[in-house]
């Protein structure tokens, strides 16, 4: 065999230099990530395949090829998510999702992840240089091989280095956060008012449902737009001392939003992602002081206190390393906190608590408690003093006046009240067919309930839950009630609500063990 | 609070009829999985929302839902995955996605998955009622936690089952199977013409490279077509005992390449999938027995004999109970088998072979000692004798012959010779630059060299070893060359080369401690 020796000692490139295409700008929505349409004939004469990642240049955006004849010749169309792009783009393939793959990898093998490694990871997926299968495989590697405490303060001050925190003239700014789960804890509606008008500044930027029946945005969005800009939700907060914004209209940590639209279907939510994304989002936003709270018990998303107590340490940790006084309560979380679950019932419950009229007891006392936590924390009450402090602010009606300032100041409808919230048109009322106690009501199935009625999605959507433990029942008491959008949905509830029950009665016999052939021996 | 009762005990389903649209079918390429495109206005009056995924009625075929202003309203335009789509389909919302969510948490939460837990994600893998990230996640979740031998049985059966095995009339029919790994290990085409030639049926089914330079149907590519459809594959094989066809074109178990699509990217291959996959093709393939063939050390796939020796006894064990013969070889790992990898070079060689001109020794007792215990299995030779039955066929040129039969069948140019294949323009020579002794050369640098090359996209692009173990190398003399269709992809594969070595010499010393401070204590 012969072999031509065909080589020169200097490095060069491809010679191949891509001419630049006009972008054709159409509305095309409802990919998970960014895709530019070419045509084939484009797309060969450009040696770019059909299913490759390109860089748009001169951007640092990066989308996903598809062949399509229904393009003009030398021109790029580009899906909806691809704002701002210039006149002309010049393609190159994009090495982002190989460098993801070899850091995917490293991980999978049990090694660390260095900071280096895990800025160019958010940075790959900032850009959009990864393939939606990558982050499923990522979202599945880390939910079940964790982040060591470095790799958690990396990713969180990483996405604190890719944007620039807000800064507030009127300190200190505080922020609670609550791990979901429990049903009907929708106390950020409540606490927020109360420590605006205490007089410290309390920019919230809350989420969206993941896998609970209403996010706080879910519901507070019956009541005020949320879908603010950076720069109105600045001028609300300067000028209400408060907020309650949706995070991704903000834009505020968007790295780890994108993680979140894959992790949402998936229903994944590893807990050092939640931590970096939780706590860098409050960094983000300004925040100096942070309490966290922890709903425990079975069926939350703590089933444990140890678990709970270890996570508690852990965002204590992270915050300091980040510079954030982070302190952290552990709440019950079996039994639901308000009565009523879903976004417009959770925002009448909330009206009913700030309008001083019957609500839960449960919901009353856990938003005070957190409130005098976040007054004691940044010494504007002394430690005991607190919850008092906060149950003057309630009871005199200011919260219910912030709210309300607030409300106006994000465009709604100040004269709102828990009476004039919208209520759905079909309801369904379950009630007791025999006389026994209430041993305990299980948040986790009025979750179910709630989300096969059509909630986050419907609004009116939910469900109301009339009894507590220890309470007697007798026949044709109201035991819970379904609130839809439809029949169909009413009929999908009460499915759930038969095979997973969410009013359990007490027993007196726990277990019976009947003779068998097996006891004999 | 008063609530209107407003239920009927009868179940209902929404009214709601969608109307059926007419299909525009244009060419939409680059996809993962199949997209449908509707116009905004046609999404919101079918009420679905861009991002759905939809089953397409009367077929069972599922997209997602993508809203485009450039389609006309009342029509849905069908991406080219979507093939056989009748003129107008009826779209309604597939909930296949969250029944793969409720397998995927099950067997997260560590719960085993029962038949029917299978074959329903397989069905929603097979319709496309998934999210491309619910399929990184369920890779990644089997790479970590396996599947049980039940749940692999469970696997191969059920594709089995979703399609109908073929039947060839000339019995015993045979198959052979290399996980990959290992470089140059091309036997298949000259393992395939020695079975057929001593008169026993051999449909080969095989597969693009997923992480080397080069799988059996890139490097067959370059003599012969291999892309063809099931009844062409049947007529080959009736007609010369043997094919060596691409199983996507012929679409065997085509579930499993679904998620080998995922699976590639991530250069993820988890061992039950591999199994269930591997076995459930030779299944649908007509095969009686299974020759497996196990390359294992340090750098290969199966790093440690322990590991190999295990799989060789869950592929027999699953095999069985598919009424499946299946034996194992564990082979050697570490060194390359033949001496030129990627696809045009590794035919190159397979050629050689077969015309009885001077090649890699290893590659031509691989694949004699392989064929000998294939003709051994089924009673066509007696024990200890098939080598020799083998060694016979190939010297005698009838093995030659069988293969040029093949590739006439199969639409290829039988006068084709070792030397008319196509070599790469760019070349470049290492040499050595010391005098020293060759300890080993190490193959998984290889396969990194040969794909840095451009391997196996690039047909002719590769690498060749010219040394190997126990050689004595003095200065000028030739180590390995690399071949590529560019002069950067010669210095990529060269910048490869020199990160990773593919020639390893002997170290008179292994390791050297000096005195430090702490040795004196």
């Amino acid at each position: 065999m012969k072999h031509k020796k065909n080589n020169t000692s200097v490095i060069t490139m491809d010679e191949l230099v891509r001419t630049p295409l006009r972008v054709i700008r159409r509305r095309i929505e409802g990919f998970s990530f960014a895709k530019v349409f070419l045509h084939p004939e484009t797309g060969k004469a450009q040696h770019l395949a059909a299913g490759t990642l390109v860089q748009l240049l001169p951007t640092e955006i990066v989308a996903k090829i598809i062949y399509s004849d229904a393009v003009s010749k030398d021109t790029v169309m580009v899906s909806t998510e691809l704002k701002d792009m210039p006149d002309y783009v010049q393609l190159e393939p994009s090495s982002g999702h190989m460098i993801v793959n070899q850091l995917f990898h490293k991980k999978l093998d049990g090694e660390k992840l260095s900071a280096s490694d895990i800025r160019q990871l958010l940075r790959a997926i900032d850009t959009g240089a990864v393939e939606v299968a990558q982050l499923g495989a990522l979202a599945t590697l880390f939910e079940i091989k964790g982040l060591d405490p470095d790799e958690t303060v990396e990713m969180a001050t990483s996405i604190v280095e890719m944007s620039r925190p807000l800064e507030f003239a009127k300190k200190p700014v505080v922020d609670k956060h609550s791990i979901g789960g429990v049903a009907g804890n929708r106390i950020t509606p409540i606490i927020v008012p109360i420590i605006a008008a205490a007089g410290l500044t309390i920019p919230k930027v809350s989420t969206r449902a993941i896998t609970s029946p209403a996010g706080s945005i879910d519901a507070v969005e019956v009541v005020m737009p949320v879908d603010l800009s950076l720069e109105e939700m600045v001028r609300v907060v300067n000028k209400t001392g408060g907020c309650i914004v949706n995070g991704e209209s903000v834009g505020i940590g968007r790295v780890m939003d994108k993680f979140i639209g894959v992790l949402k279907p998936l229903k994944l939510d590893p807990i050092p992602l939640m931590v970096a994304s939780i706590l860098s989002k409050k960094k983000l936003a300004g925040s100096q002081y942070v309490l966290i709270d922890l709903p425990t018990g079975e069926g939350s998303k703590l089933p444990r206190r140890r678990i709970a107590r270890e996570l508690a340490h852990e965002f204590s940790r992270v915050g300091y390393r980040m510079g954030l006084h982070v302190e952290n309560v552990i709440s019950p979380g079996i039994r639901p906190i308000g009565r009523m679950i879903g976004p417009a019932l959770e925002m009448i419950e909330v009206f009913k608590v700030l309008e001083n009229k019957f609500a839960s007891r449960a919901l009353i006392k856990k938003s005070l408690s957190l409130s005098g936590i976040l007054l004691e924390m940044t010494g504007k009450a002394p430690r005991g003093a607190g919850y008092g402090i906060a149950e003057h602010i309630l009871k005199k009606g200011k919260a219910l006046e912030k709210f309300k300032e607030i409300i106006e100041a994000q465009g709604g409808d100040p004269s709102i009240t828990s009476e004039s919230i919208p209520k759905a048109s079909y309801r369904h009322l379950v009630t007791a067919d025999i006389s026994d106690t209430v041993y305990t009501v299980r948040s986790s199935s009025l979750v179910k309930i709630a989300r096969a009625a059509g909630a986050p999605w419907d609004r009116t959507a939910g469900v109301i839950i009339y009894v507590d433990h220890g309470d007697d029942i007798n026949p044709g008491d109201p035991l819970f009630e379904i609130w839809a959008e439809s029949e169909s949905k009413i009929d999908a509830a009460l499915y759930i609500a038969e095979q997973d029950p969410p009013v359990v009665l007490e027993k007196m016999v726990l277990e019976y063990i009947p003779m068998t052939v097996e006891t004999e021996y």
